[in-house]
């Protein structure tokens, strides 16, 4: 464990370098009182999650990289070492100067590489429930969200899973559950507050028509829930045996969800794709996960342009074409016509000025 | 209040443009079930409060302007206009391309105009709660503050007045509370959250040794402690008539709170200046308020010889020199000692990229 360096419990703070993952991390801060939430799903290293600006499924509460990131060192292209917040510094929060932190994460490798990131902990939690309710409509799902965020319910995670995803999640995980628009959420804190968060938001789910709500405080019952969510992407793979997965990621205002996703059904229909629908609710952030036919291009070509497509969708709705997934390669021309010809000038000089010679990870984002 | 736009209750997202204050925002967001909770203390425009990075009472749970400002329009030197998330654009959560809005968030004036500012709104509080302690010394109110946060009590203020302060809130506000070290926190939440935060929250102080614990629920006697605090500076000043205010802060890792306050109070013996403590100490963060005679140039000497003492203090325990104050032209030389060569190098680039003829606010930070 020698990667992780300068855990220091009364500060909320600790020192990662390449290497470790959120797993690993936490697994280190068992029995601490402390934990690392930021959790994108499949096990990660965490300076690669700070490299994209990773978030997942407890960032409606937690936050995402870009808020739980207090410190960087990263070898700059010239080879000269930063440290974005100075070297051995740990403190909260800042006046002092340019936010180099904040310009390093999510960069995607273009700008330096990260040799170790300082982060910032949070209590872990006393206790955890689980809840899951279907709805008639993706509209009454997204509706509870927004009331629940809106009654300042703490809600910790708030996950929506579309029908293929549930009917893809029952055969591949066991479970039984209906196949309808599905929120899984995760509630925080004392046994007493978790009480009132529950009943809050059964209260809210009920008024906005969900039926079948159920909860679970048990380890196992949480786990078996959450392996199934985790699962998702080898779930909907198993629907279409010896196919390949293609995923792709947007982000709109959480009040454009229900539009965006209607129309995302809609679109995967008239292209004869079959795609699943999953995502960060509480964020406005969801994923598609489509599948592929290896030995047709024709269809590979459809799901290309239908991925180009849900980024202008996202793009039209005052979205982003990317919530955590980042740009890379494909979504070069989406970025530029989000943040426009000024934004885009800006990004360039920036990489200019830091990586005059191109030597960083060459070719991604701009 | 055609400066207040696009507000999206929905999305918890507004566009302010300059000249709108905090205080003019929340007040318009009344009976929505919304507030802005950012909250320097005075009345502050918005726009300001995103060019110096404000953070203030609240920011132990809600964030500082970092965390709470989701797009920017911003004039660039060379007269662009730039959106820095994309014009129109209030998503929560993106990973496209490089975070353009947090570099100009706290950048003093010096890289661009900000002309309108896109902010994340959070849902207003259902009750509030106010309690205060104090305690028989400094360790002991730092401690109690660190337990709070790792007992995962959603605390939503937590402040530090010292002795000097309290005596001088006692005298100015009419208060009647122990001359002693204190804490002021405050608890948003339901009727029985509340109850049950404040029940640990009295716990966890008495086991680090406070007296006189006593809360106020109704909206008049919180009004009055707040009151208080938020004049702690006129306090202050009414100490000696006559007298000019001089302020400074630095931020600190939670731990090393205890040390420098006490390693403070002797600096402010030794140079026998007469200086008031208090602070955001759930973030390590704390002002001094110092009283110098406009008639003594020898004293002003002192104070400043004072403050750039307690910058270096902060920075030889891993913090910063300012928190939430900012760099200006008092704390350049602190600046370059808290970031080293190669990070004041990366933001004397990054300023003559976007303001290579040197336009804005001319030699402030660097």
């Amino acid at each position: 464990m020698d990667k992780i360096l300068e855990l220091n419990l009364e500060d909320f703070s600790v020192v990662v370098e390449p290497g470790v993952t959120h797993k690993a991390l936490n697994t280190h801060l068992r029995d601490s009182g402390l934990w690392f939430p930021v959790d994108p799903g499949a096990d990660a290293s965490l300076c690669g999650m700070v490299a994209t600006g990773a978030s997942g499924t407890n960032a409606v509460r937690y936050g995402t990289m870009r808020e739980n990131v207090l410190n960087l060192e990263v070898v700059l292209p010239g080879g000269e070492l930063l440290h974005t917040a100075g070297l051995g510094r740990h403190f909260r929060k800042s006046a002092a100067g340019y936010n180099l932190t904040g310009l390093f994460v999510g960069s995607e490798g273009t700008l330096g590489l990260i040799t170790a990131a300082t982060l910032r902990l949070h209590p872990a939690p006393e206790a955890t429930v689980v809840a899951t309710c279907a709805f008639p409509s993706v509209q009454a799902a997204v509706d509870s969200t927004v009331h629940i965020l809106q009654a300042a319910v703490p809600v910790a995670r708030i996950e929506f899973l579309d029908d293929v995803t549930m009917d893809a999640c029952n055969k591949h995980s066991q479970l039984n559950c209906s196949v309808a628009p599905t929120l899984f959420l995760e509630f925080h804190g004392s046994e007493q507050v978790l009480a009132e968060q529950l009943q809050r938001a059964e209260e809210i789910t009920q008024d906005n028509g969900a039926f079948h709500f159920s909860s679970a405080k048990e380890a196992e019952e949480r786990s078996r829930l959450w392996a199934a969510r985790h699962s998702a992407w080898y779930a909907v793979l198993a629907l279409r045996p010896g196919y390949k997965g293609y995923s792709t990621d947007v982000c709109v205002p959480i009040s454009r969800l229900p539009e965006i996703l209607v129309q995302t059904k809609e679109d995967l229909k008239a292209q004869g794709l079959t795609g699943a629908i999953l995502g960060h609710v509480g964020d406005g952030n969801f994923h598609c996960l489509l599948l592929v036919d290896p030995e047709d291009p024709e269809e590979l070509h459809r799901v290309m342009a239908f991925s180009e497509l849900l980024g202008r969708r996202a793009l039209a709705l005052h979205g982003t074409c990317t919530g955590e997934h980042g740009i890379g390669l494909g979504k070069r021309q989406l970025l530029q016509e989000e943040v426009g010809a000024v934004g885009m000038e800006t990004m360039r000089r920036l990489k200019a000025m830091l990586d005059p010679r191109g030597l960083m990870n060459p070719g991604k984002v701009l």
